[in-house]
């Protein structure tokens, strides 16, 4: 579907394993169609997973999906992604995910999850963690509606 | 004005001066705008000068400008960019501005121009320069309108 | 003091605060020194806190010290940095920190030290806490000289 | 040869092709080894051609030699490094090597090598070229110790 897209929208990121769980891919899917429609543009690494299931639940509503990819093609992308950002950077790009959005969403999630999560922190950057590393400064969500919701009232408080 | 997206569009980056002659501005805004006319996205380095007007160009035709910037707050994209990317960078960003395009086109431009336009020719990616540097690799175009031809012609030969 | 070096010494990150206790300070000089006795190469982020006195504590006893600097320049290192690797990459440096080492020992820490610690982990280099985050796969230590063994002896299994 | 270090020895970069013909590597040799004589660290991109061979050169009068990888292992360095950087940044690497330094000296090279000249004048960091790119704002030299002298003079002026 295609996306309509006005100048500088808010941009949240949505952070999670490149393998996960078909309830964490629900729930990605849940948080990045929610985020289009509320209009907002949904950033991930571009990779599977929670980011793959994100960024489809976005299309799926019309949104726009950025995927800033960690390799130096971009063939790595999952289909889902409108514009790939290819960094050729490996583990360094999780700094650029976080950075480029006014708030983040975890969903589920290993240790690159966690370095972006503790990365956005250090940045000052708003985290919602749904089903997610429990660390101090991480805002718990229930759901998918909630997480969102979470996210944009932190990102206009800051 | 918005912008209509379809998955996976054509990404050319337009780089050059961050300061820029009126004439090089008009050059970039021309390139900015046939771009956008063949549906491809602009993607520049997010600052003023030639980026931002190729990306002036770009909005005037409604299409999708991306700006990769250099330093770590979107505050320092200028107004014509739809999604800014922070990446925090300093001068490494320049290696992600051209490794996210299909093709690059060079208007003017200093050592920081001229830094992109070595990174792309080292990563195989086809660079079309406008009143730019004189570099063995680099496609010279006379008019903008040549410029983005150029830049397709040697995307599909890729 | 001047450093003797061989070629290819084992290389280990001591990770921590920018600013930290008096106590986390005491614990970071006597990992250094231990390190520099046994011949290894302290890398740090460069900074004050714990990577200052991780530095200061290696030189103490003649060990080389490498800091790798989040800034654009090296005047932003601690005086006890003998080589200065000048990133401009802010908090993306983090992940050259730790990729270039062959273990890591985090002493205390905030959010910062949390994303190293993770992005470690991510990448398969073994991490040893001395009064640090309590993450699952980080090696706790109680005292400075046996973080530095277990560091050894889990450089040596990988 | 092991190498004896004192605190904050000035740094210079030596940058070339990862190929390169025997007298760029016999020019690359003389440079490392002069620059070793003058107490310099020689900080290079770590891989083969001038790089190893400017390596080599200073190890054999004792110097100190630091690599800044492109890729994500340590195994990629030449033998003659004695501390390996290893980023994972691929290309954007480049300016980690010429911001880390003092001065640069390059020696032949192609599009890479060209790509940190341009990096380097940007940040306005000093470049002497030995048989090299023909760039406004390089200072050629005609031999390696003429290049090796010239680098310390604009080193002292900046």
């Amino acid at each position: 579907m295609s996306a309509k897209i006005e100048n500088r929208q808010i941009r949240i990121a949505v952070i999670g394993g490149g393998a996960c769980t078909a309830e964490q891919a629900g729930l990605a899917r849940e948080v990045g169609a929610e985020l289009a429609r509320r209009d907002c543009i949904v950033i991930t690494g571009g990779l599977g997973g929670v980011m793959a299931a994100a960024c489809a639940g976005a299309k799926s509503q019309g949104g726009l999906t950025i995927g800033i990819l960690p390799g130096s093609s971009a063939g790595g992308a999952n289909e889902h992604v409108d514009v790939p950002i290819v960094t050729g950077l490996s583990h360094a790009r999780n700094a650029l995910v976080v950075r480029s959005c006014d708030a983040v969403i975890a969903v589920g999630g290993q240790y690159g999850t966690l370095s972006e999560i503790a990365l956005s922190l250090a940045m000052g950057i708003p985290v919602v963690g749904l089903n997610s590393w429990d660390i101090a400064g991480v805002e718990p969500a229930q759901t998918p509606g909630e997480a969102v919701e979470r996210a944009l009232v932190l990102k206009a408080k800051r």
